[in-house]
């Protein structure tokens, strides 16, 4: 029996530092858990000048990766660094010295997870990132045990705080796009540089994380059908919630049996009756839908020192059971189908459309003769009483279900009608409720 | 490496004839997952005359418990037998014959968990029951694993499918009581004799259960407070939704910190906001809150053929990746705590109460002056113009936190005042919402 882990640490950050807190506060419960202590044994930081002051003389620090990549006594590995580059290397390094990983880091498991997984069967260490995705929220282990007995339909996932915290102010404050993103901003929970998260980026690549598992094939980053937030306007919002349907973003994964899988991120129109349409502010949500379980649903903490912590040292402690059972490696990759994606030309959804067109007589008929033609049977129409200027009506149209190759041939036809002034926005509709 | 992991079935009844359905459905996959396939080689019946028909001629059925028990070639054996006994028996010579066992019955593992668990570990065996909590709610494995790191501080659980069914029936349908139950039962989610369901008892041992897990201690199925639905009226649904409330029954199991830990099975007032006053009809859900993670919420069906036995196959896959690892007994019994309740009496809690009065001057402050004398202060007072018969007003108030202790002296002072007809009813309210 080992008496006891040792951990290196590369990086103190935010998370890092979330993991030395955890790990102190709740040691002697961690320690009786896995039968011996866990000692973080060395932490990599950019700079020994700026060690943070809150675990100051109590851990070895140095500026040296190879301290901690080549260290015999080392068992693992957690790599909070964040970006690709040295991440990626140094976890390749750490493994390949039979060391077992944790990482929290999306961007280096959404690209290099293959060859990541291969390099740790190779070697029969672990390597994990539960929190990766969804940060404090079990997703990653219950997907790939608790409901390894299913095959999974589909899993769509508010993945992103960021943004789930603006679609709730413009939704529950009726607060512009631009004044949601400066408070997110304000709040620390936005970057200078959003683009990430309102473009859709971050929730595409957890997206394809969850996907992989989910559907044991490996999609990649550009597998993914992007679209973001950014477009969106407060007018559609509040159709939306008129018509009873409230606007995520969502991380969208879904298995067309003989047509093969998709997985996208898009912002989506819910019925006001689905649970991920309650989950608000910066909360993250992860619907999953079994052929056994049916619908499953997982709640929690997206992001933030303590949660994402909970997530990497939950990992931390699984890894330990391993090493002390000598069965690391217990569950490697799990992408043994071969990729078979569906085309986004035919992928079935309704679809919410807002189109500025001319307030005189026949407009509807031939708008409705427009979406017709390309065999798009309408749901819902709603024409405010809402000039937008002189002689220009505003139009809300909810179609039944359409294929994507149909829905935009039909908005070229509607573009190039004399009566259609604009096609303003275009929102997917999700219309299955808890079953 | 093993050629195939063998399986015996202690009940082929709905649980267990799901297992076969999920087993054979997915055995593709499950076979990659685990590396080897899963067979089912026996399967224990009370009569071979009652041998389903859907699974006649595919396995091999026996009436004698001993074939699989006593079997060399099994290694994992699958309880779904349900009551106490035989099955706690049969569990038991499964593990003293060092088989792994998996099992649903939430029962056994209530009553005889430590028993089982040492025998488990003695034998270096797995005994795993994801199923008796939540059907196919990962929630035992995400509480053992994802969120180990944590000091858990509270659980709130919806895990009795009938009576959120009824409630939802009541609260949405302005349904009696006697109506919601009489409707639960044509459904099939109530059984003839309801008493377990709506008396909280089967709430109670689930709740044991989970505050097991989650505050490593043995709490035994005494230790849990049990207050049903049975009791409740409609009128009461009524005023919590226009006060914002929603009633469900939950267990609840809550760390005092140095007043000890308690767990309870009672309704609960919860805010329209908090995400469990959202979970409807049969479905399950565990909210769990970590030092940690925070707020977190695990969301399904509760019970049915199919998800319970989701669950049960997941832990198969676990036990196998472990027996193939060599690794069974890598997680046991983590109840290292030495129990420390708290008395009931200690528990501080926002409380509702429904009183007949008489309809006079002076009778409110004769009322407030009663909950002064003990300390309790009101929150809302609602004074319906309500005649309950001539002279008799009906009268709600929700008091400021209060311990059991006294509100219970409030109640006695209440009800020996000549103003008070009658104290009708009693909710605890918890005004937490998700964090």
């Amino acid at each position: 029996m080992k008496k006891e882990i040792n951990v290196g640490l590369l990086g103190a950050g935010v998370v890092g530092g979330g993991v030395l807190i955890v790990l102190e506060k709740n040691a002697d419960d961690i320690a009786k858990k896995v039968g011996c202590p866990i000692k973080v044994s060395k932490i990599l930081i950019k700079s020994l000048a700026e060690t943070p002051e809150e675990f100051k003389g109590k851990y070895d620090f140095t500026e040296n990766a190879d301290d901690i990549l080549n260290d015999p006594e080392i068992d693992i590995v957690i790599e909070l660094m964040g970006r690709e580059h040295p991440a990626k290397e140094y976890i390749s390094q750490a493994l390949s010295n039979k060391k077992s990983v944790i990482t929290a880091n999306k961007d280096v498991v959404a690209k290099y997870g293959a060859e990541l997984f291969a390099l740790a069967a190779e070697n029969n260490v672990d390597f994990m990132f539960e929190a990766a995705v969804g940060g404090g929220i079990p997703i990653i282990r219950p997907l790939k045990n608790c409901l390894a007995s299913n095959k999974i339909t589909s899993i769509l996932g508010i993945i992103n705080g960021t943004t789930n915290y603006m679609l709730t102010k413009m939704s529950k404050e009726n607060m512009s796009y631009g004044d949601a993103l400066a408070e997110a901003q304000a709040k620390g929970y936005a970057e200078s540089d959003p683009t990430a998260d309102v473009g859709g980026l971050d929730a595409a690549r957890k997206i394809a994380i969850l996907a992989s598992i989910g559907f044991n094939t490996r999609v990649d980053l550009d597998d993914v059908y992007v679209e973001g937030i950014d477009h969106l306007e407060l007018c559609d919002i509040e159709y939306a919630r008129d018509l009873g349907y409230a606007i995520k973003l969502l991380g969208v994964a879904k298995n067309h049996k003989d047509n093969g899988i998709s997985a996208a991120v898009y912002p989506v129109m819910l019925p006001l009756e689905h649970p991920l349409a309650a989950i608000n502010d910066v909360f993250n949500a992860i619907f999953v839908t079994g052929d056994a379980v049916g619908d499953a649903m997982f709640v929690g903490r997206g992001a933030g020192r303590l949660p994402t912590a909970s997530a990497v040292c939950g990992d931390v402690i699984d890894v330990a059971r391993n090493i002390i059972h000598n069965s690391t490696g217990r569950i490697s990759c799990t992408c043994f189908e071969e990729k078979h994606l569906c085309a986004l030309e035919n992928i079935m959804a309704p679809c919410y459309m807002r189109l500025h067109v001319q307030d005189k007589p026949g407009v509807l008929a031939a708008i409705a003769a427009a979406f017709g033609a390309q065999g798009v049977s309408l749901k819902n129409v709603i024409q405010k009483e809402v000039l937008i200027k002189d002689s220009t009506a505003e139009l809300v149209v909810i179609t039944h279900d359409v294929s994507e190759y149909n829905l935009r041939m039909a908005i070229q036809t509607l573009k190039a009608l004399p009566a259609v002034d604009e096609v303003c926005s275009v929102i997917r509709v999700e219309n299955q409720v808890m079953e």
